[in-house]
C-alpha cells in the first residue's frame, strides 16, 4: 500500500492521456535497502546503509534534476526523512513541489509545506494539479 | 532538553576558546509557531502553520546560506521533518553539514546520512570535529 | 481581446512558416483564478489567490526557464504586477525578453524596458523580430 | 507621503534598536527620473527615461543582491510595476522578500504575494517581523 | 570574404561528414545593422545601434549558450570588439571557445587566447581540431 | 590493458540490453599526446602538453557535463592525476561519479573516494551499480 | 595619457570625499607583459604573452568578481580586445559596467554598449554616475 | 620536508610584508589520517580514511571556495590523488590556481597544469607571481 498513491496517479494521469513521465526512486524497500550489496558486504549496518543510500542517490539526484515537478508524500507511521531531505533539495533548486499528506500531519510539516507549490490530500487532487498544469489553452 | 544539545556544543566551544559563531532557527517552539500572527490571524491551523514557517524560514534560509558547516540533530521522539528538509537544503547547495543522532535511528536516517561529512552520536564528537575544522596547524 | 495579441503573433509565425513552438500561462482568467480550488476550498480571497496563484506558478516558472525568448506585454488598464513580476525574473535569470507595449506607459515601464532587449508597439513587430532571430543566414 | 513608510519601519527599528542596515533604490522620483541625465540629453522620453533606469538599475541590483531581505509595497494609485520586477527579481535569486499592501490589491498582487515570505498591511507588521528574524534567542 | 572562414570551415567538416551543426550571428552586416528597424525608427546613431545589437543579442546570447565550443576569429583590419566581447562571455560561462587569427596580432590578443582553448591560423587547423573533437575512438 | 576496463564494463551492458549511452576521452594515448599537433609545432615538451591537453578538454570538460554518472578508475602504476583531477571537477558541479580501484590504493585515494557516490573493485560490481541506477521498477 | 582617465576619476571621486574603493588590472604595459617573465623564459611571444596574461588574469578575474561596477574605456588607437573581453566577462556574470568612449566609435562598440548599464564621453560624466550611485538619498 | 614549500612561501611573503592571507589543508599527516577517530572507531581502513577524508573536507572545501588563488604542488614521490582532486575542484568552480612541480613531471600533469593559470617550479617563483597579484599599481 506504499506505493499505492503512486500507481493510482500514474493510472489516473494514463487513463486521462495526460502526456507526463513519471520517473521515482527505487520504491522496492528490499532491493533499495540492498543496493550497495553487490560492493563488498558490510558488517556494520551504519555503512552497508550508507553504500546502498549512495548507490539510489546517483538515481534520486538526477531524476529530481531533471524533472519538472516533484510529488513528495508523508504518511503518519514513517519518519520518512529521506522524502522531507528530498524536499529541501527541491527547495534550494528552485524545483516545484507538490506535498501529498493528510491534514493531521500539518504542523510537523509546516515547513516543507511552507515551501512547497501545494499541498494535496488525495491522489485525484494530485492528478488534477497535474492536468491542470500540463493543459494546453 | 529538545535544546539541550545546542547549549553543551556551544558552552564546550566557548570554554575551549574556540573562535566560532553559532546561529540557529528559533529554538523556542512556542514563538516559533506564532512567528506569523502579528500579521492577520488564522481561523486554519493550515494557514497559521504556513505563515510562522514562511517568516521562519526568512531567518533560516538566510543563516543556512551563511554558516560554514551546520549541526543537524535528529531525536527519536518526534518527526522532525524541518531537520530532514535543512539537510537536504543544505546538500543541494554543497553545504557541509554533520548529523548528529543515535545508533538507533541509523536506517530512516540513511538518505540524510549518505549526504553529509560526519554523523556523531555525542556532543562531544561534535565538539572535537568542530575544534580540529578551525584549528590552525 | 485581451489575448488577442497571442493569437495575432501566433497566426502570423505560422502563416509566415516560422519554426517557432509557442508556451504560455494560463490565459483564462476565470480558470486561472480557479486553478487551486481543487484543493480544500477556501473562504479568504488572500488565500484562493495564493493557492491557485502557486499552482499556476509550476505551469509558468518551467516554461519561462526552457524558453528562448519571452513576450511580455502591458496595457493601460490592468495592473499586471504578475507580468512586470514575470519580467524581473527573466532578467535575474539573464533570459531575454520582448516588451509589448503602447508609448503612452514608456515612463511607469522604465525599469522593465531597461533590462528588455526590445521594447515592440505592435504586434507584427514582435512577430518581425522572432522573424529575424530564427532565421538561418 | 510615498516614501513615508519607509521612515516608518526605519525610525521604528531605530527606536528598538535593532541592528538592521537599510537600503534602497533612490525614492526621490525626480533626482530618479534623472539620473541619465549627465550623459548625454535625450529628446526621446523612452530612451531618457531607459537611461536613467539603467543608471538607478546599477544601485538597485547590487543592493537587492547584498540584502538578506527585502521589503515591497504596494498601492492602488500608481502601476509600480518597477516594484513587481524588483519581486520577480527576488524570486528568481531566491532572496526573501515581504509585501507590504491593502488588502484592497489582494488579487492583482496574487503571483508577486505567492512568492513572498510575508504579506503586511501595516509597516508596525513589518517591523515586528524583522524584529523577529533578527533576533537573537 | 570576411564570412569565407566560415564557409571553409562548414564546408569541409561536411566533406568529412562530421556530425557537427553550425550557428552563427547574423555574419551579413547590413541586415545585422538594420535588426532594430523594424521597430521606432531612431535618429540618432547611437540608439539604432543600440536597438539593432540588442536584437541580434537575443540571438546570439541563445546560441553561445547553447554550443559546445565557440570559434571566434579576428582579423588586423576591424576592431572586432564584438567577438572579443563574446570570448569574455564565453570564459565567464566557462563555454571553450577556439581563436582563428594570424601570428601578427598575437599580443593584443593575449588576454582573449590565454582564456581560450587553442589558437589556430588556418580553418583547416580548426577543422583537424574539431574532427579530432568529435571523432569517436 | 590500460582500456580494457571500459571495453569490459560497456560489453557487459550491451549484453545486458542496458540502454546506456557511454562516452569517453581519447583513450588512445599517443593520438592524446598528439592533439594539438596539427596546430603550430612546439618545440618545448611543455608547451605540446599544454595545447593537446586544452584541445583534449574541450571534449571532456562537455562530456562530463552532459553525463548523467561518471566513472573513474586508478590503477597503482601510473599517477593519473587527469582521473584524480576529473573527479575534482564532478565534485564541484555535483555530478555523481564511482571509483574503481584495487584495496591496494584505498589510503592515497581517500579525498577522491570519499565524494564518490560508490567505490568498486570490479568491472563487474560497476555494471550491476549501472543495472540498478537504470533499472525501471 | 592612456591611464590618465582613471587617476582623473580616482582624484574627482577623492574631492567629492565618495566612499568609492578603486581596484585595476596592473595599467602599466611594460610590467604586464613581463608578469610572466619570472617563470621559466620563454623565446615564443606568444608563449610569453600566454604565461603573462594568465598571471595577470589571477589579478583581473578576482577584481571584478569582487566589484560592484566596472568601468571600462575604449580609444580609438588601439584595439584594446581585453577591455571588450573583460566587458563581455560582465555582462555574463551580471555585473554591471560603464562604458567610457568617444563617440566615433560608437558603431564597432554597439554589441558592448548594449550590454552596458551607461555609456559616457568624459571622465566627468563617470564620476557624476559613481556620485549618484552611491548616495544615500 | 614535505610541507617545506609551504613554510618558505609563507615566510617569504612575511618578510616582504605582502598582505596575503594563507590556509591550507591540515599537514600533518599523522592527525589527518585520525581526523575521524574521535567519531566511532572503524576496523576497516577504508571507513576510517572515508571518515578522516570527509572531515578533513569540511574545512578543504570552504577554504578553496574562500580563497583568491590557490597554490598547489606536485611531487614525484607520491601519488597526490588529493592534491589533483583539489586542481579539479578549483577549475570547476573557476577558481584561479598556481601549480609547484619541477620539469620531470610535466607529462602526467599536463590536464592540471592546462587549467592552471601558471606553473612553477620553485617557491620564489610563486611568491613573485603572489607579490605581483598583490602589488597595487
Amino acid at each position: 500500500m506504499h506505493t499505492d498513491w503512486r500507481n493510482q496517479i500514474i493510472e489516473s494521469c494514463r487513463e486521462q492521456k495526460l502526456d507526463i513521465a513519471f520517473t521515482s526512486a527505487n520504491t522496492d524497500h528490499e532491493s533499495s535497502d540492498a543496493a550497495g550489496d553487490v560492493l563488498d558486504p558490510e558488517e556494520k549496518g551504519f555503512w552497508r546503509d550508507h553504500k546502498s543510500a549512495k548507490v539510489n542517490a546517483i538515481r534520486t539526484k538526477t531524476l529530481i534534476e531533471q524533472s519538472d515537478v516533484a510529488i513528495i508524500r508523508f504518511g503518519d507511521k514513517y519518519k520518512q526523512w529521506n522524502a522531507a531531505f528530498d524536499a529541501g533539495y527541491c527547495a534550494a533548486l528552485g524545483k516545484p513541489y507538490i506535498t501529498l499528506h493528510a491534514e493531521e500531519i500539518i504542523h510537523p510539516l509546516k515547513e516543507v509545506d511552507a515551501a512547497a507549490m501545494a499541498w494535496a490530500t488525495t491522489t485525484d487532487q494530485v492528478v488534477e494539479i497535474l492536468k491542470y498544469v500540463v493543459s494546453d489553452r
